[in-house]
């Protein structure tokens, strides 16, 4: 199998400021490709580091690949420290010049002067068009078949160059080796009981086949990982024993994520939605509108993160908010049907809880969460229980929002129960 | 000034599916001691990667902080790989059965029979006790002076063991030396443009202190680093040169964010704000209610994604729809005013754009972006303009649309204009 290795460079890695997120994404992408990622280095931006650095990683894998020091200020210096490592001259290039005028034209402004460090390329080096940033990558192979590639260090960049271009010439030159790679993505259940119900499948698998388990915000993605001749056929043979135990707790593979398989099921129905939040504060919608094309099927919604606004604009009775309170069964519910008549929607959708820190109380504690949803002649709303942290409740509520439309849209419908 | 490294061991780190936070926080608390972190590797579980991992961390620094592989299973074989590399046998240790039992009986369990790896140490290593877990840290000092600690890989655990041992035993050793650092935020421009402005002021730095710029949508942080007896002087003094250049560009210090500043701005004016957002799809009232408290002046929001929306909810004027479209300056100006007088909010706030990759035209491209505030007598609307991106232009948007309010209510009030 082939060996890889991944060196990031960068100071804030070295003195804690950023966490370095790029390393385990090209780890992953890496392993996709059937490579064996051999090591990981970090390095500081400093042209004797750099150059120790790119020497560790050839000395323990065929591929190189560099992230960080490609930007256009005069602390990215790795274009030069790796021309320096492997003796060749720098020049500027013509195709990294258009790179940056591409850039500046639709930003709608005009190019620097001097792009200065933006378009110096080391003689050998083939330059990698960048489709959202300035800072072209770079590809070189030597002679003796082994290759460096350089990446900016911003991750969306690094993403598209690779996506574009490394994945893709990786892949022609080294194929694709008999390792395999499948993940399904869950929600609503967490880690410790996903590995109890699946205890007995994962204790008759064979060495050659490994199950993780990955834990998010109230959702686990479980990793498939198999090697050999046989590999296929094992990872098929795991993930339907998987689905038979989990059942609709699998919600989609791979990258798909949530608010893409609610959208899709959406549109497939010919459904528009329209959400209103209040402990979410706006989250749901965001992620929703993350998908291109949402526009087709949502309405849109209202923040209603004070009591007068939830009276005002979604028709909630203000004797339930006075007996009941705003985090309550029947305050979801006239939010949900409140929102779908305001806005014409065919599904109204509704989260009121208590995020925290502050506002719990003995009986509604942080983390007490009702989601509400209204469709034609069916208002209901159920309960789930978070945590105590405002940010990780904030996006376990946005999951379980999500699943609830997922589950009464699809055929797992029958389970919209607390679980 | 001593110079350390960093290695993490662990396949789960080199096939992408765990990020690797314990390098970051080792990073800063070396950092901390007035050390320099030369290096951070990291390496799967094999005795030959964990040798070589060794001998290059070693390579390169005076102190070496290794984590992962100390735990009881199988592939948890640093311990007799370090021992291997230094040439010291592993003996059972009194101190590290104390640790497992001390450990069981905490947790009201009977201690394992046999503790197998827990209680191996290398000859000449000193058992660190570990107060949260089984796994005890490792500290070995060699003749020349240079310094191997084992810690285990659980972050907890790590972080206990070096609060308990290890960060006291460095600063009796080595001290603390002088180095600070100071992170400034800024917002509205990019990278090259703030180092064009400050290209006078970094040119006249001493080679005691750095400057580093790291951009993320929409901002960019930079971060100050100087060495020496001068070290805050010095800190400062840059600190004063890039407030005078940047001005208001600047919007807080290290780990602040701009909803946090925005919200404290609020709250110290007691007014309270209603945001009426387009293509940002509620993510700017998501931002602003991250942070506890929020709901003391947010009175929340309309995520008017379809026209029909802007026009019921938000009294936008169908012909200026008709005639100017959803994204123009007088749309922006009609929703601020629109959500400000539904709500009864002080401050009422829109962003309508084109968030991409669909909806541009030759006249109102992808990335078109036009910012809406309405206060006490006074509508206006910004416009901005972003990248092809869908993902990042939301996220650009949204620094864009908290810092309207930013320079509206602050002293920098008079820049509202586009940069």
């Amino acid at each position: 199998m082939t060996r890889a290795a991944i060196l990031t460079i960068g100071h804030e890695l070295l003195i804690g400021q950023v966490i370095d997120t790029n390393a385990a994404w090209l780890a992953e992408e890496l392993n996709r490709l059937g490579m064996i990622v051999a090591a990981s280095l970090t390095v500081g931006d400093a042209s004797g580091a750099i150059r120790w650095g790119v020497e560790q990683g050839q000395s323990c894998s065929e591929v190189l690949i560099v992230t960080g020091g490609l930007g256009p200020t005069r602390d990215d210096i790795t274009r030069e420290s790796v021309a320096d490592y492997l003796g060749l001259p720098l020049q500027d290039s013509e195709l990294a010049l258009e790179n940056v005028r591409a850039r500046y034209a639709s930003w709608g402004h005009r190019p620097p002067q001097d792009p200065g460090r933006l378009i110096q390329v080391p003689v050998g080096f083939e330059v990698l068009f960048n489709p959202v940033g300035t800072a072209p990558g770079l590809w070189y192979q030597d002679g003796g078949g082994r290759i460096i590639v350089l990446l900016p260090g911003v991750p969306a960049e690094m993403k598209a160059i690779w996506s574009a271009h490394v994945g893709p010439r990786l892949t022609a030159l080294y194929g694709r080796s008999a390792i395999m790679h499948r993940t399904l993505r869950t929600v609503g259940l967490g880690e410790t009981i996903i590995q109890q119900k699946l205890e007995r499948v994962a204790d008759g698998l064979p060495r050659s086949v490994q199950l993780a388990y990955l834990p998010a915000p109230n959702q686990v993605r479980l990793r498939i990982t198999a090697h050999g001749n046989d590999a296929a056929r094992q990872v098929a043979r795991l993930e339907d024993d998987i689905r038979r135990v989990l059942g609709s707790c699998l919600y989609g593979v791979e990258k798909e994520r949530l608010e893409e398989v609610v959208g899709a099921i959406l549109r497939e129905a010919g459904l528009t939605i329209a959400v209103a939040e209040s402990c979410t504060g706006g989250r749901v919608l965001d992620r929703l509108t993350n998908v291109p094309g949402a526009s087709d099927y949502i309405k849109g919604g209202i923040v209603a993160y004070s009591n007068e606004v939830k009276q005002r604009m979604l028709s909630v009775d203000p004797a339930i908010l006075q007996t009941e309170g705003a985090v309550s069964e029947e305050t979801a519910r006239q939010m949900a049907a409140g929102i779908r008549s305001q806005l014409e929607a065919d599904i109204g959708l509704s989260v009121t809880g208590i995020a925290g820190p502050g506002g719990g109380t003995a009986t509604k504690p942080v983390g007490l969460v009702w989601i509400g949803y209204a469709a034609s002649g069916r208002v209901e709303a159920h309960q789930r229980r978070f945590g105590q942290n405002r940010l990780l409740n904030k996006e376990r509520c946005v999951m379980g929002v999500l699943d609830i439309v997922r589950l009464n849209l699809s055929d797992a419908g029958a389970h919209t129960g607390p679980a």
